[in-house]
């Protein structure tokens, strides 16, 4: 793949992390350090929950995922709900969508307004320790990770060929 | 949900079946036992490695998931492949890819000559012990069993609301 495209990706990328910023400052009353995007390699992280979301449009086919291991996820939404969490129930998985679909959203949005528009298929939650891949159309995929305190999390955006 | 909802839903989702039994049949040389197709209840089945795709369109937004367990999923993609599996690696996770594309792209063929037409998003496969969910604007999720001779595996088509 051409250097040029990858750094073309990025910037579309960049909408996401302002968003997942957004929403972990302004739900989640969390402050995160948001790393560096990089192509992601063929190591996948391990999750425990992954909120997963597609996006067709005209200028941009794409997926998103965020894949957060138990202790980043209690926080977040223990943060969010105003609960303390300990275990991986029914109430994380659901705000897992919620985190997904308005992470997705406020991306839509900001694109929006550069001229990028697309449709959001259904969130969906898979909880289990497990990675995610993609298929072979997807190139590239960028891979950024999230830090709060001493806990992070991946956000990926895969991009169709 | 009204009744008539579901049952529509139920035939939409007919497309999705049939679209199974013909990648079975054609590109995997086996016979499959389609069983009935029900309104998911709050339990998930189990799967070792889960395909997903979304749909967007002005009549179906919608979400595709294939969940395999380890032994449907060896016989399936050895027979498609013609080798002999006895782990769930690279290979097999990629042709869940290929599977969650092209039942989905057959699906999307017989209701386009039906009126109802749809974006598919790029394909995901989830790898490890793990259940799926949706995003609560998601209902009905239809849940429908596929057997093949002693193994069993799930297709799940949830519409948004």
């Amino acid at each position: 793949m051409p250097e040029q495209t990858v750094v073309d990706k990025i910037k579309l990328v960049k909408a996401f992390l302002n968003a997942t910023e957004n929403v972990l400052t302004m739900m989640c009353f969390l402050e995160c350090k948001t790393g560096k995007p990089a192509v992601k390699d063929t190591e996948s992280k391990m999750g425990d929950v992954i909120g997963v979301i597609g996006m067709t449009g005209n200028q941009i086919s794409a997926s998103l995922a965020l894949v957060f291991p138990k202790n980043a996820l209690l926080k977040i939404v223990g943060n969010m709900l105003g609960e303390e969490f300990t275990e991986l129930d029914d109430d994380i998985v659901d705000a897992v969508g919620e985190l997904t679909n308005m992470i997705c959203g406020g991306a839509k949005n900001e694109l929006a307004e550069l001229g990028y528009t697309f449709e959001m298929a259904i969130p969906s939650m898979i909880r289990g320790t497990c990675q995610i891949n993609y298929h072979k159309t997807a190139k590239p995929v960028i891979q950024t990770p999230i830090g709060i305190g001493d806990e992070e999390f991946w956000i990926e955006v895969a991009f169709m060929e």
